[in-house]
């Protein structure tokens, strides 16, 4: 304890506490009930066990600190600024949930250097820590311990402990046994609703126990106790969950230990009572002098470690490619395009999921930063390559995870790991499954991280296991979210184009789309990348053109049918290929345009699910196949057929519109 | 045991072994493992447990059974058939996962009585059950044992426990105490990918154990001691989970235990050794007439408790009552049409949430069978009432379900409530939290479920939670969902003409999004329910109509303020209030084209989410409103001047439009 001379520990929590609860009382909205319970904890955490530099906080090698209880923003707002990050500002505190501020109502890690990762969304926090826990042990494999050695710490509440996905990331980081996480629960007994023998009765040490976990308690308000507690999941091998028993809104004298606490403002005067129960005489946003520099002081031990850790990367042999690992840059290399001629020269006709093991084939064996892995549907998703031997807990130099059947832990630990750096994460389930991930996917669209969904079994086309498999809204619901990028390839070619662009794709995630069912092949010129345009001629009129035809992944081939049926009957009709709503968005006007066709052609889409949102490219005046209803149980060919999805069932219609 | 001296229960019990192997194989898909290896335990579980009456499927008293582990859908295919219901027939298993056939992929339904649940997303059909149990415990306690005195039975397979979803419903169940729900763990140690070794190291009778759960295993292949461990869950107070240890695909002689069975055919090799393993000499879908003959005894038991049963009923001076709740007919009254006119009278300006809260108030107050509920947000999404006390393991007459941060969990509960009968479930939540239980969202839409789920915080307008708790795809990705009625009311009178809606449809689920933020009240004329049509028009062009301005919620009283700004520059607007795209979209086309105006009009959209769809109200020609990127953490007025959703902001581009 190098600061313990000057100011208390508990001083220099209720500086955390002072801040919390002012922040909050100025912007009027927020949660000072976790920061003053945990102010304690976190301040043993700050002071003589977490490993930051607050002048570096891209330090590859710094500890990752999470705070799950993403509500609780204050907390790591306040430790930011007390260690001496150079945001938040006194000024960004006092601007708490301001648009203006860095300091939003959530910890966002895009808008403040030291937030780790976008919380908020309960649970989902704990799980990407274990991402990152895994990337740490990985990059450590490869590396070593001269470059990488750190841990990664957890705070979580309540909430985050009951959510479905904690049981997946329990499991998981207990799987690979995941030593260098340990995650601080903050065990306050409160909830929103109150306390929480209102809705649970669990033994929760004994159910991390249960999934391989070291636990160890403390009080959550006595120092040493504290300390105890996190040198002993320190030197634990296991995983460890340190039940911190604390007291919720710990100093309010009427509403500690209350929910009353939790989510709004304590009011001015039990402010006024909580400065006197703490001794604590400042006004709002002033920070005695000596316990700031005590703070101070604690942000400045990092950077002995750090001038050390930077001397070994000098030193390294691996220097270069670790940083360009860490950086995000993808190496340098031909083997895309060596791949793609061959595909060109070949034309294989296979599924799209088959073709993205191919691709997958070829960019893992020159991409070492990814790892792949698969929600227990390895052999469906074609996740697994030859490069790609399993990630376990006896080596984790692999680069598969067996995630089992745990879809969200799988989407938050990718996001972790792309959090970490170093790793490009993909991982694949059924795209109807999206459903089971959807938090994590948009926390990787809210996070800009390079998270990479592989979602076979794309439409009805994977035939018998019927419409709780088979995604119908999932395309398009996905297309509605901010900055996910959706593809949906057509062929072989295709599917390496798509690849190509979510490995560029570095601030953000990309979702492939990709079929159970063999498709053509349709593409034979591959020295343009064509899908970067989110849609392409495929196909031009033969003759004078009535019809633009637009079709995206499976039902491309299908349109092809359809404008040779047309063309059959004398109406010319372009095929447009759109494997990229959100690309072909953002391109000019002048192609939209000429790509679409004007009002005197007729639009008509194509896609084996919901026609909602269509209308953006077919105009009102157009046409849209797809499906407006759950699925059915059948063989592939009897399905297109029962929802009308063939060139004979459409083709007339088509025409009927023309004439 | 009534049939052994006729055919033993092995015999019984191959008989679904083959069944299962030979309609996988007539199939070519499928899933044989698991039927195979869980056939002695449901021939003990049908022969000496299981309370049902083929000749009664909708017996209120049954007991309920699901298999949660849907993928071995030719388990419950093989037992109802076998047991003598009237479907499936011998004919609809030979043409498993045919569209002809009620014999899907994954058991439905609304294809077959007996099935009680959809199955097949893994682990929900567990958390439905545990709203069955709910559901039965709550009627109970009503009706009195007499008329409700029944079980709730689960096969679950390793899938089902490894989700996320599983630790939610297991931590409900327990601290609700379910005694009377058992679980069946088909622990048969395979996944897809191979081994459970791959992906799991958990003690899970130990996790079970820790959230109250009673635990017992046996071999799930010898008969008395499957009959020990069933009766001794039976006999526990608490709920239970038996551990069935058995061989996946039990009797394919070179494929048995291994992942090979899980979700491929046999084969024509393996099936002819399967069948000398199991000494059936039968040909494919022949069952011999002794066996048959057992079964069907099997089958006939549960009449004369039946028969009992209806004379209980008969005599109970609360028959007419259950069985009108049981058919999920509503009560006769006109609560809401007084409740109504009171907010005609009173004209309040509250948030919708808050109106939400008042019309539950009235609601609740005459319609028992409605039992609320919310994930830990009670105080936030409005929704208990003063008839709604608590329910608990010590009450279960309460018709309030303290859920927990459980949000999966809590839909999945309500989808069980709404399928066991005799129950309206409604339960709320954040709509940006739609993504957590978006799975069982979609099992309500394809069950045909009567769950309400009260959605609030519904836009931007939460204000400084931020990003990660503002929706913006949320609402036109739910009314992407096949069968998912989304409603959005404008004000106090919309929120109770859309509870009315929602209660009315009985077949499938309704979401009302509700907002966090105080708005007007625009509507004073209550005589007509205007909401079910979906849009109406609220306020009439003052002048000649140039303008159709469509809304939604919220932005509906934006929309009038727009009005008048646009009139003040003399162009008339009309102003078209839209709670329901989906019922709107079912309305005749010259409602429709009346309502949003002929090509000369401009229709301008407005809506606080994405714009991505609302193409198919305005047209390409027209205007969109709305926030195609993430929110920010800021007070409410500030966002929405931030993300230009203000009249000031709106009203010169529909000019500028125009001139």
């Amino acid at each position: 304890m190098i600061v313990a001379e000057k100011t208390s520990l508990k001083t220099m929590a209720n500086a955390i506490r002072a801040l919390s609860m002012d922040a909050v009382q100025a912007a009027n909205s927020g949660h000072p009930g976790m920061p003053m319970g945990m102010a304690d904890v976190a301040t043993v955490l700050f002071s003589d066990f977490l490993k930051y530099d607050p002048k570096a906080p891209k330090w590859a090698d710094r500890d990752r600190f999470v705070l799950s209880a993403g509500h609780g923003s204050m907390l790591i707002y306040s430790l930011l600024h007390l260690t001496g990050y150079e945001r938040p500002t006194m000024q960004d505190i006092k601007d708490f949930r301001q648009i203006t501020s860095p300091c939003a109502g959530h910890p966002e890690n895009f808008k403040l250097e030291g937030v780790e990762a976008t919380t908020g969304p309960l649970g989902q926090g704990f799980a990407m820590a274990v991402g990152m826990a895994i990337a740490e042990r990985h990059l450590n494999a490869h590396f070593g311990s001269d470059l990488v050695d750190h841990k990664t710490w957890v705070i979580a509440g309540d909430g985050c402990l009951m959510e479905g996905i904690n049981h997946e990331a329990v499991g998981l980081a207990g799987h690979l046994g995941l030593g260098r996480l340990n995650v601080l629960w903050d065990d306050n007994g409160i909830t929103i609703d109150g306390g929480t023998e209102l809705s649970t009765s669990e033994d929760i040490p004994a159910r991390y126990k249960a999934s391989g976990w070291h636990v160890v308690s403390c009080d959550g308000h006595d120092f040493d106790d504290i300390r105890k507690a996190l040198r002993e999941a320190e030197n634990d091998p296991r995983p460890s969950l340190i039940a911190c028993k604390t007291i919720i809104g710990y100093g309010a004298p009427t509403k500690q230990g209350t929910s009353a606490t939790h989510g709004a403002p304590l009011g001015d005067e039990e402010i006024t009572g909580t400065r006197a129960a703490l001794d604590w005489d400042e006004e709002p946003f002033v920070i005695q002098e000596d316990v700031l520099a005590s703070w101070r002081r604690l942000g400045e031990k990092g950077a002995a470690e750090r001038d050390a850790w930077n001397v070994r990367l000098q030193n390294s042999s691996e220097a270069a490619e670790f940083e360009r690992r860490m950086s995000g840059a993808l190496p340098v290399g031909n083997a895309m395009k060596e791949y793609l001629e061959g595909l060109a020269a070949d034309q294989p006709k296979v599924a799209t999921r088959k073709a993205s093991e191919m691709a997958l084939g070829a960019i893992t064996a020159v991409i070492p930063e990814m790892i792949g892995g698969s929600a227990d549907l390895t052999g469906s998703n074609n996740t697994k390559t030859s490069s790609t031997k399993p990630l376990t807990k006896d080596d984790y130099s692999g680069r598969y995870i067996y995630y089992g059947i745990r879809e969200f832990g799988m989407a938050a630990a990718m996001n972790g790991m792309a959090l970490h750096g170093g790793i490009i994460p993909y991982g694949g389930t059924f795209l109807v499954f999206t459903d089971y991930c959807r938090g994590a996917m948009r926390l990787s669209a809210i996070q800009n991280t390079r998270t990479i969904y592989v979602m076979t079994h794309d439409s009805i086309g994977l035939g018998e296991d019927g419409p709780t498999h088979q995604p119908i809204e999932h395309l398009q619901s996905l297309r509605a979210m901010p900055n996910m990028l959706v593809m949906r390839p057509a062929d072989a070619i295709e599917t390496a184009e798509c690849w190509a662009i979510a490995l560029k794709n570095e601030n953000g995630p990309s979702t492939l789309a990709l079929t159970r069912q063999g498709l053509p092949s349709l593409r034979h010129d591959v020295s343009v990348n064509l899908c970067e345009k989110g849609a392409y001629l495929l196909k031009a009129a033969d003759g004078k053109k009535s019809v633009t035809l637009i079709a995206t992944g499976s039902e491309v081939s299908l349109a092809m049918d359809v404008a040779a049926q047309l063309e059959a009957n004398g109406q010319g009709a372009d095929v447009v290929s759109m494997p990229s709503i959100e690309l072909f968005d953002v391109q000019p006007d002048a192609y939209k345009n000429q790509l679409l066709g004007g009002d005197e052609i007729l639009r008509v889409s194509i896609e084996a699910g919901t026609t909602f949102g269509w209308e953006r490219y077919t105009g009102l005046a157009g046409l849209r196949f797809g499906i407006d209803s759950f699925g059915a149980s059948a063989p592939i060919d009897e399905l297109y057929a029962h929802f009308g999805l063939t060139a004979d069932a459409i083709t007339p219609q088509i025409l009927a519109k023309l004439s």
